[in-house]
C-alpha cells in the first residue's frame, strides 16, 4: 500500500511537472510515440507512469482474493448461522465404528454445528475418539457416562424393552446448560438414523421447538403430522395415538433458550414405551400450539429411523477351529 | 477490458500532450497542486488520470476472484486426478430413498467421482431420479434394467440365495465400456454398505486391481488379507477358502484400462454363491500376484458390509382399522 501511494505521488508530480522537465516532446504518429514512450523516455518516468497502474493492479488482485476467501470461509464455516448442537449418543457394539463413520458423512456436509458424542461408558473409548476425530467434522465433544448397571438391557429383552441413551442424552444437556450464554439449536441425532442434509436447514430455523415427519417411526410408512401455515393441527398415528407428542426422538429440534429457561426438563428411565419425547416437550412447558411446522408443512420426508441389523460372525469359531487368527488392524474395525 | 485499454491510451495522451494543452502550469506548493489537480483541473485530464488506476484495479479484482474461484474450484472438482465410477446396482423397498441418502452424503465429500446407479426396473423411477439428483453428487448417470423373472429372488428364499445386481452391474460394465477412451478406476459401492471417505483415496491409485480388508464379510469381523510391500501374500478366511480370490464385491477396484482390454469379462448368475468375485477377476485375467495391497497393506478398515434391517411396518393395518390415511408427501419416503 505504502508502494502504491509513493508511486501514485510520483504518477501525480509527472503530470504536473515543469515542460522543459516533461519527458517526451510534441506530438508525433502514434506509433512512434507508443515506441518511444517505452524504450526512449527516461526511466523515471516510464516507471512513473507504469508503477502506479502495476500498484493498482496488485492493489485489485490482493483483495479481489481476500473477498473470495471470505466468502467461502463464511459460507463453509457460516460464522453467522446459528449453531446446531447435535447430540448422539453411542454404545459398543460391532458396527459402532460403522454407524458412527455414516452419521459423521452426513454432519461434515452441514455446516455451523457442534457434535456432540455421548458415549456410554465408564472411560472415553479410543475407537470413538479416532473415529469422530478424523472424520471430517470439525467441531465436537466427546463425553461419556456409563448407563446404570440396573437399566441395562438384559440379553433375555428385545431392543425397545428399555428406554436408549436417557443418561447420556441427559449429560448433554447439562453440557449445554453450562454456558448460559450459549445459543443455537438443540437436535438429538441417533447414530444409525439416515438424515438428508437439507434437514438441517429446517432445524436451524427453530426459533422456539419445531417439528416434522420422520419415516419408519410408530410402525408406519411415516408418523403423519397435519400441519397448516407453520402450525400443527394434529397428528396421524397408530402407536399409542394418546402420547400428548406422537414424535420420534429425530422428529424435533430444540432452542437453547429453552433448555436454558427449564433447567429441570430431562428424560427419565422410569417413563412408559414412547413416552420419552413427550415427557421432554411437557416439561419444558411445549404445548402443541407452539410447534413450528417444518419441512414444507410436514409434508416431505428428510429423516428416516433406519435400523442396522447385527453383522453376521457366524464363521469366527469355524476360523478358530482351523487354528487361523485375523492379521491386526491399526486402529480399530 | 476494452474500456481498460482505452482508458490507457488516454493516459499515454496526456503524458505526452504538447505543453499548451497541459492540464496544470508551472510547479507549485504540493499541497496547492493536489487541490488543483482534484478541483481545477479540466474534467478531460482527472479521467485520463484516474481511469487506468481504476481499470487497472478493477482488472485486478477480477482476475484475483477468478484465479481463487479456479483455485477452490480445482481441489473440490478434482481435475487433474483420475475419475471414480462407483457403480451401484439398487432395487425398489421401503428404505431405498434413506440408502441413497445416505450412500450419497458419502459419496458427495470424495472429489472427481462419477456415480452409475443402475435401478433393478423396468423404467427408470422418479424417486431413484429426485434422490440422486437433488442430494449434492455433481457428476452420476441413471441407467436401469429389470432382472430376468426367473432369475428374481422368491419370497421363500433367504436374502443370500440369488446373485444380486448381476444384469445391473454388468450394464454399467456396458456403459463404462461404450467410449473406450474413458479412464478412471471402477469401484463396485453398494447402497447399504458404510464407507470411509479416505477409502477412496486408495481406489484412485488403482493401476489394475487393488485390494483391501472389508469388515463383516464372510461371516467374520473382517476378511483378513495378508499383505506385506504392497503385495499380497495370502488369505485369512473361514467362508469356502478355496474361492480363488476371497473377497467381497466392496474389496477391490479395477482400473477402467483393463475392463477395455478384457471385453467378455462380467459377472453371472449361474455361479456357486461367494464366487462372483473370483469369476470377474479371472476373467479379466487377474492373477493374485497382480494385486496391489492397499489400506496400509491391508491393516486398516475402510468399508464396513453392513445391513439395514427392514423398517417395522407393523401398526400399518391398524392405522388403516381406524379409518385414518397418512397425509401425503411431496416427493418420496
Amino acid at each position: 500500500l505504502i508502494c502504491c501511494i509513493y508511486a501514485y505521488l510520483l504518477h501525480l508530480n509527472v503530470a504536473i511537472m515543469p515542460p522543459n522537465s516533461r519527458c517526451i516532446g510534441d506530438r508525433k504518429s502514434f506509433k512512434r510515440i507508443v515506441w518511444q514512450y517505452f524504450w526512449r523516455t527516461h526511466q523515471y518516468c516510464r516507471l512513473a507512469v507504469l508503477l502506479p497502474l502495476i500498484c493498482a493492479f496488485v492493489l485489485g488482485l490482493t483483495f479481489g482474493i481476500w473477498i473470495c476467501q471470505l466468502d467461502s470461509r463464511a459460507a463453509s464455516n457460516g460464522n453467522i448461522l446459528p449453531t446446531i448442537y447435535v447430540v448422539t449418543a453411542t454404545y459398543k457394539r460391532p458396527e459402532q465404528r460403522a454407524e458412527l463413520t455414516r452419521l459423521c458423512n452426513t454432519l461434515a456436509r452441514v455446516p455451523a454445528i457442534h457434535w456432540l458424542v455421548v458415549e456410554d461408558a465408564d472411560s472415553p473409548s479410543s475407537l470413538v475418539a479416532d473415529t469422530i476425530g478424523n472424520c471430517g467434522v470439525l467441531s465436537y465433544t466427546h463425553l461419556y457416562v456409563a448407563t446404570p448397571e440396573d437399566e441395562k438391557l438384559k440379553s433375555t429383552e428385545p431392543y425397545w424393552w428399555r428406554p436408549e441413551g436417557v443418561r447420556q442424552r441427559n449429560l448433554a444437556f447439562e453440557w449445554l446448560r453450562n454456558d448460559p450464554s450459549r445459543t443455537g439449536v438443540m437436535y438429538i441425532a441417533d447414530d444409525d438414523n439416515t438424515y438428508d442434509v437439507r434437514l438441517f436447514d429446517e432445524i436451524r430455523a427453530t426459533r422456539r421447538v419445531s417439528v416434522w415427519p420422520v419415516a419408519f417411526a410408530g410402525g408406519l410408512l411415516y408418523e403423519g403430522i397435519r400441519c397448516a401455515h407453520g402450525r400443527v393441527l394434529g397428528w396421524i398415528v397408530a402407536f399409542k395415538p394418546h402420547r400428548q407428542f406422537p414424535l420420534d426422538m429425530a422428529g424435533f429440534a430444540i432452542n437453547l433458550q429453552l433448555l436454558h429457561e427449564r433447567p429441570a426438563a430431562k428424560l427419565a428411565y422410569k417413563v412408559e414405551r414412547g413416552f420419552q419425547e413427550s415427557l421432554l416437550l411437557t416439561s419444558l412447558g411445549v404445548r402443541q400450539s407452539d410447534l413450528e411446522a417444518r419441512a414444507n408443512d410436514c409434508s416431505r420426508i428428510l429423516v428416516w429411523h433406519t435400523r442396522t441389523a447385527p453383522p453376521k460372525l457366524n464363521n469366527v469359531a469355524l476360523l478358530a477351529e482351523r487354528g487361523l487368527t485375523l492379521p491386526p488392524v491399526i486402529g480399530h474395525v
